[in-house]
Order: structure tokens, then sequence, then C-alpha cells
């Protein structure tokens, strides 16, 4: 396991880091003169795979997209950020087209393999004359290191971009991921969560490449959460152009475990990214739970635990209430004895066997000061574990949606 | 129907509203010298019926009380504010214990027939000296006009008392239903939901009155939600002692309908005092679903919206944020057809068939500032109808709950 993830290393860039990717962001005036619209293209054919919102209400570039995606390629994807593109009727599905078409008119692809994504406030048209300037500045603008544009201009209230990319040896090859993402308000488990983009030159079956993205989504994006909102919009996509060379991955190559581990720490780096920026949110709340019956028990439980408002506004006060936190694994729907349960914070264990300890405040106080907090929960029934990420519930969050539309 | 509900009438009171009921709210000295000890008592045997948390963490005197209501009688109880005993191991069961054992011993009634509940934090020892003179005051303290006092020492961080009573005329003869709840944080569905305690002076079968809770709770405070967390501690009881006179009521007697329909009003007037009362609020928020395509499916929207922090921020803020609340009926589990949805804000129809609408932002905004806001989802799917009540997240939310141990 050590020296599987030695094999894996983390490097500068993001969703151009990989060989064959070219990327811009531009300002196309629908967001307040800020970067609003994002291009990501492949010099080569390429693989792909998505998973999407579990919301029955859903944004129409998804649903497009989603369409496009299920027969396992794509070479280019355009997003705009400021409006959802969601609830706007049989317009919305033709605009979510011709923003395909229109990339598919300038670079000369075919637009099957065009895919699209939209952020933003619900249930307004788009304006689709500045989208269709916007699409033709960012094709000129394509570029290698354009990765970190594209990545600011998927931003709705983030308020940082949202980047990282990884290497990793692969039978005596070296291949890049790198990704993208965007929150930080409606994040909440069951993609559901936000916008996520990755990209690998990888060589990578469709089959391979779903699987693995559906490995590492279940344990990276479905395990954050801001608000507990589930969006209309939200999908995160994986591209492969095979730049790097070498044979096919399948789900039975000796390396695909590999590349799902690979796969899995971009997605895990990106996902707490977004957890950390979440609206308003002043720290990065990370829940451990250990020893669980199973990993579905271990999952809900973590994922109670940083869902909760009154846990989260407990670390935003700084304030060791263990009693919300195993309250919060009691209606989590796990199974488990809460006579059992040992509770930590950070290095301090502040419950014991579902009951209090004398624990220190002072020590407590000092964790809770810090901008990453974790949170362990012991449930002492089985072997399974999980972590869930999240972040503290503050003024500002009521403050950013309060007016979020005005 | 209108018949039935003409013969409900509101009437001053709580608890003690019905005959012989006793009650008193004494300050032990647990809660910075505020009243925090109540005692409720029926002067003739009574049955009784309740419904509790469904977290898996219960707190010690819920799990002693379940246990005694089962039984079907009840004739005093015991509540303190401030310290929940939850998660306080064998002592925290012994305390709840020693509470009943010692209502009994003063008063002279078999212990098994006193019951207790607590609020409060949890995983702190109980304060027992104090809670035992505590006792023995109210015992003292004991008066057909206590009602209010006792209401008032149930609260946590509850800023108002919440009581009410109604009379209703079953066969000839007038009955009294009175009650008191409290909440205000950790309030949401699945009882779930708070303290609340009702007397009647009906003549009621322990069969008919579990039956009449059970159905009154569904569609009362379990449709409430303050922030989405299910505490250890709460339940509803209620007590019938029979002094009204008149046959016993069974589920099959003809009035039984009635008193159902009464015991209902009663719970949902407290469900939403406890509602508006949520902590950090500034207005009442009703969800009405209509025209779902079973009950279940419209209880599943209308506590969704109602639960949104999105849609939540956005009452607080006075903004028609309508795409939220599509998006909240999307994710809730319910089955219906997004293109068919009208969404109501008040009066102002602000999407239609799942879009949007050239509405009046100014009527909205009017609409919006008063302190209840009425959401109706028309479904267009079939014919139930479900209601649920909330209140928005304000930044004084957060602030009680970042420090409400210290």
């Amino acid at each position: 396991m050590n020296d599987m993830q030695e094999k894996i290393k983390e490097v500068a860039g993001g969703i151009t880091a990989a060989r064959g990717y070219l990327a811009a962001g531009i300002r196309s005036g629908c967001k307040n003169g800020k970067r609003d619209l994002a291009l990501l293209y492949s010099q080569h054919p390429a693989t792909a795979a998505g998973v999407f919102t579990q919301n029955k209400v859903k944004a129409h570039p998804l649903l497009l997209t989603r369409e496009r995606v299920a027969k396992g390629s794509a070479r280019a994807v355009v997003i705009n950020s400021g409006n959802a593109n969601a609830c706007n009727g049989s317009g919305g599905m033709e605009d979510a087209r011709k923003m395909t078409a229109e990339v598919s008119r300038l670079m000369g692809m075919e637009e099957e393999s065009v895919v699209v994504a939209s952020t933003g406030v619900i249930g307004q048209p788009m304006p689709m004359d500045k989208i269709i300037s916007g699409i033709e500045l960012a094709v000129n603008e394509l570029s290698a290191g354009g990765g970190a544009e594209a990545a600011e201009a998927i931003m709705t209230t983030d308020t940082v971009i949202k980047e990282t990319a990884v290497t990793v040896e692969m039978g005596g090859l070296q291949v890049t991921i790198g990704g993208m993402a965007k929150g930080s308000g409606m994040i909440h488990p069951n993609m559901a969560t936000m916008l996520g983009f990755i990209t690998t030159d990888a060589v990578v079956s469709p089959e391979a490449l779903k699987a693995a993205l559906g490995y590492a989504v279940e344990r990276s994006f479905n395990m954050i959460t801001v608000d507990g909102d589930t969006s209309t919009n939200d999908m995160v996509l994986v591209m492969a152009n095979g730049a790097a060379g070498g044979p096919e991955l399948n789900t039975d190559s000796k390396e695909f475990i590999v590349f799902q581990k690979a796969l899995l720490k971009v997605c895990t780096r990106l996902a707490k990214m977004v957890a950390r920026d979440g609206e308003g949110a002043t720290k990065l709340l990370e829940v451990k739970v250990n020893n669980a019956g199973t990993e579905e028990d271990a999952r809900l439980a973590a994922k109670a635990v940083a869902s909760s408002s009154l846990v989260k506004s407990a670390i935003f006060g700084r304030d060791a209430n263990w009693g919300r936190i195993l309250c919060a694994v009691g209606y989590s729907g796990a199974e488990f004895d809460p006579q059992k349960v040992d509770i930590f914070i950070g290095a301090e264990q502040v419950a014991r066997a579902g009951g209090a300890l004398n624990f220190s405040e002072k020590n407590a106080l000092q964790i809770l000061a810090a901008d990453e907090v974790v949170i362990a929960v012991d449930m002492k029934t089985g072997r399974f574990g999980a972590t869930a990420w999240g972040c503290d519930l503050t003024y500002d969050y009521v403050k950013i949606n309060a007016d979020y539309r005005t």
C-alpha cells in the first residue's frame, strides 16, 4: 500500500497538467466583469465518464452532457458560471445545445464530442448573445497554461480557485491526472456536490474510466457537505486522452488499482478544497468514523456529523460539544451501540463509552482554534471506516445566502 | 367537516386548562436563577400515551418514561431544563429514577405513575441536590393556575412560552385539551422535535389516546423543522384524566374523530409556536404542498423545502428565489414531474410548470417582509397534500449555537 502511494506525486497545475489539454477562462460579460466562461479541450480524442446529480430537477446542460458522455467519449467541455440554465423550459435545452454547437463549429469537431456545464442562478434565461461571443473568445485563448484561468471562470461564491494534479508511474510510464472544481453552496453528498473536471493523459477504456470515477467520487465528492442542499447542476467529468501512451487500462489491468488510487487522490484533494471553501466557512472539518460494523454505517455516521448544523455551529464557536456529535451519529441511521462510542477532537479524547470524560477544555479550545479540525468517532463495533469533510456554519453563510440573487 | 371544526374553540390557558390538573414551575438553581423545574399533576388517575425520539442515542429519563407510559397510564410528570441527562452512564438512569421517586414519596403516589423529561446540555452529570430540593418546592407550589410557570420552566433557548388550549363538545359534554411545549434548536421531524405535554379531561382509553396522539403528531410536531438535528431527549406526552365525565372514548367511538381533530389542533398550534420560535428565527415559514401523488410524497417535499438552508437563508434575506424551492423538492425523494410544478410565495405565483414567470418582485418583497411566509407548491400530480413549518436561518441561529455550552 505504501509503495503504491509513493508512486503518486503531487505536481503543480490543474486541468492542463496532463499532456494534450488546452484550456481558457474568459470574461463573457455575464458576471460583473469576472471570468465566467471556461473552455477545456483535448488535442486528441478522449474517453470520458461522468457522475451526475441525483436531484429530480436536472439542469438542461446536465441532461445533454449525461446523454453524450454515456457513449464513453468527449473532447471539449464548455462551462459558464452565473446562470445555472436550470428550469428554463424548452429554451434551456436549446441554449445548452447552441453552446456545444458553437464550440463544434469554431473548432471543427463533431457536436456530439462537446459537452456543457452551467452553474449559477436557477430559472433565469441564458444571456446567449454574451455566451456565444464569449465562446469565440475562449476558443482563441485556449492554451496549455490556461488551467488556472479556467478554474477561476467556473467559480460562483467560491473564494479561491480549486485545482490540483498528480503524477503516477504506471507500467514504467509517467501518467498525469489533474483537475479543477467549484463549490461552494448547495454542497451535499450524492453528486449533489458541485462541478468537477478531471483530465488525464493515461490510456483508459471507457468502462475502466467509469469504474475508477465511481470509486473515487463515492469516497471524495460524495463525502463532503456544506449545507445539505443537493443541486440541480452538479457533475464530475473525467477525460482520458491517452497522450502518455502505453497499453489501454481496463478494470482487470494490473495497474488499474494504481490509477484508481491516483484519481481518488485528485478527487479527494478537490473535494476537501470545496469543503474548506464552503460558503462562509472559516475552517475545514474532517470527520473520521472508525470501527463501524459496515462501510455504509461508517459513511452515514461521518456524513451526519459533518452535516449537523449544531456541530458546525459549535465548531465555529470553538465549543467541544461532544454531545452534539454523538447525537448526530444517533440519528444518522447507522447501526451502533451508543454506550461503546469514543469521541476525539484532534488528539483530545472528549467522550468514552458514550459518556463524559474529564477532558482538558484548554487543549480542546486550542485544537478548535486551528483552521482544520478533525473529529474522530470510534464505534468499537466492527472494522469499517469512512471520512467525511465539511466546514463550520458561520454568520457569513447566512449573509451570502440571504441575498445571493440580488 | 366545518361543522366539526366549529365545535373546537380556542380558550385561554395551557397545561392546566383541562379540569383536574395542577402544575408548577420553579427555580431549582440549575439555570442562572431562571425557572428550570416543572411539575405536572393530575388529581385523578389518568390514561397516558407518548411518542419518543427516533435517535439511537436516547436520554435516560426518556427511556424510563417510555417504559412506564407503555403501560397506558401516568399521573405526574417532572421536567427539568438546563441539563438533558443524556449520555451520563448508569448514573443517568439512577438520577432519572430518583426524580420520580422523590415526587412519588412527597405526593404519596406509586413511583410507576410518575414520569420524567429533561432538556439541556448532553453529557453533564445532573446537579441532583438542587433538583431534589427543587422537586419539594414544586410540589408545594402546585396549583390550577400554574400552567404558564410550568411552560416557562421547560424553556431552554426558547424566547417565549408556548401553551394553548381548546374546548370541544363531544356527546353533549364539554371537553378541554391543553398543552405546553418547548423548542427551539435540534428541531426536526421524527420526534425529533422537542418536549410537548398535553392534558385533557376527556375519558379516553389508552389505545384511543395512543392512536389519536400518533395521528396528531404525524401532522404537527413531525412536520416542523428548525435545523435538521434530531435530539436525544424529545417526546410528546398526553394524559387524559376523565374529569369531564361521559363514556370512555375508544377508536371506534363516534366522537373519536372529533377528539382526534381537537388534539391535532392543540398539537399544530404548539408545533407552529416551536417553529416560529426556532433559534434565531425572525419569521414562521409555512410550506404547503398540494396535489401530490401520495401523502408521503407531499410530506417529503414539504419537509425538504422547510428544511433547506438555502431556502431558509433566502427567506431571511427576503429573496423570492423559487429555484431553491424547486431544487429542494427535487432532492426530497418525492415522486413528481418538475415540468408540472407551480410555486407561489404568498399570493404571488413565482414559477409555472417548473419554469420562470415574470412575477412582481415588489409584491414578493412585501410578502417576504411579513412575519409569516407561506410557500405553496402545486405538484399537479395527484390529490394529496401536506404542510410543514419551519423558520428562517439567521445570523442569530449561528450565534446561539456557537456558544451554547459556555
